[in-house]
């Protein structure tokens, strides 16, 4: 069985939740508690030396950290991956897209605001954040003015990898409010087969 | 032909014309000086929303954006792609692990330093991204004293990806005496087959 080494609040562990829900693939889930530094252990670094979480294992123990990588692997050659080599592409464009643009602004503001509390000691840094953020929903948006998903005509794992912060974005200071493509969008992913919600 | 819209200084689309050569690829450059806004200009908004570079337009007039997934449908069915599909979920892996603990650190440091030349305007955030910078470093040496390449045992796009600013983190501030092991992968992907410098 596959296991999950997660942080029951990360949307990048949400991900592979996600997926492996709507791919039937069953999994175990071990938590380790970030704000705790669980994941900086020696226990843990001997895993995965980043530091970090998800980390995916395989049924054969072989070890795979990076949420966008371990979706990569979980979806090859299934319904939440294009046939098109060149769509394969644009799903990885959007995957390196959310790790660059989009998760170190809104996951971040989401995580000082809504898992820490600690509004006034990232002050500063949320300032930043909200800018960059905003600007990654207005490229989303207006990608989603144009298409139903992020790639092609089909759900796939890239509207998983954007899905995962984007429909928490509230709880890191981000309104939605002028962005209704994205959220006609989000309500499309939610009507997914096997669709679960992040609180499972 | 493909062409390729890129700064010449960028690490970022050094990855391109590194693998493109390596693969017998012909392409033409387009210049782009992001350093006068011109990723910024409405006629390359069209061609990239998001306003970076590099972006690769395949022979069929296909616009595809992100160094790593240009280098990714490049590189399928390639030499510089493993066969095994855990070890191409692997070359993912490293490459997630590029775009966000690498390269925003080493490769903004190098652009504030080297290119832009504002070492005094940007010192408190060079001083910030030097600490998460060597962490990263720390991270690949650990993994290079184990291993030649960094999946399986052969180059792959993983290295040129990871390459790309490793190789100029001088620019950056960076010093890599303390990482024997960075320093002799270097040297082995300079000696790959095809391999092109930078500065071309």
């Amino acid at each position: 069985m596959y296991r999950l080494y997660e942080f029951s609040s990360s949307g990048n562990c949400y991900k592979l939740r996600l997926a492996m829900a709507q791919l039937n693939v069953p999994f175990e889930r071990v938590e380790k508690n970030i704000t705790q530094g669980e994941t900086r252990h020696a226990d843990f670094l001997a895993i995965n030396p980043n530091g970090r979480i998800p980390v995916l294992v395989t049924p054969d123990g072989r070890v795979l950290p990076e949420s966008n990588a371990a979706l990569w692997y979980l979806a090859r050659d299934s319904q939440l991956m294009p046939d098109d080599a060149f769509e394969q592409a644009q799903v990885l464009q959007w995957m390196f897209f959310e790790q660059y643009n989009h998760e170190p602004n809104i996951a971040t503001s989401r995580y000082w605001l809504h898992v820490l509390g600690e509004a006034e000691k990232y002050a500063q840094g949320l300032k930043e954040k909200q800018q960059k953020g905003y600007e990654a929903l207005a490229i989303m948006e207006l990608h989603l003015q144009r298409q139903d998903f992020f790639v092609g005509t089909d759900y796939s794992i890239a509207d998983i990898a954007l899905f995962a912060y984007t429909h928490v974005a509230d709880q890191g200071g981000f309104s939605l409010k002028d962005y209704p493509s994205i959220r006609a969008w989000l309500t499309r992913v939610k009507a997914e087969p096997g669709f679960v919600s992040m609180v499972a």
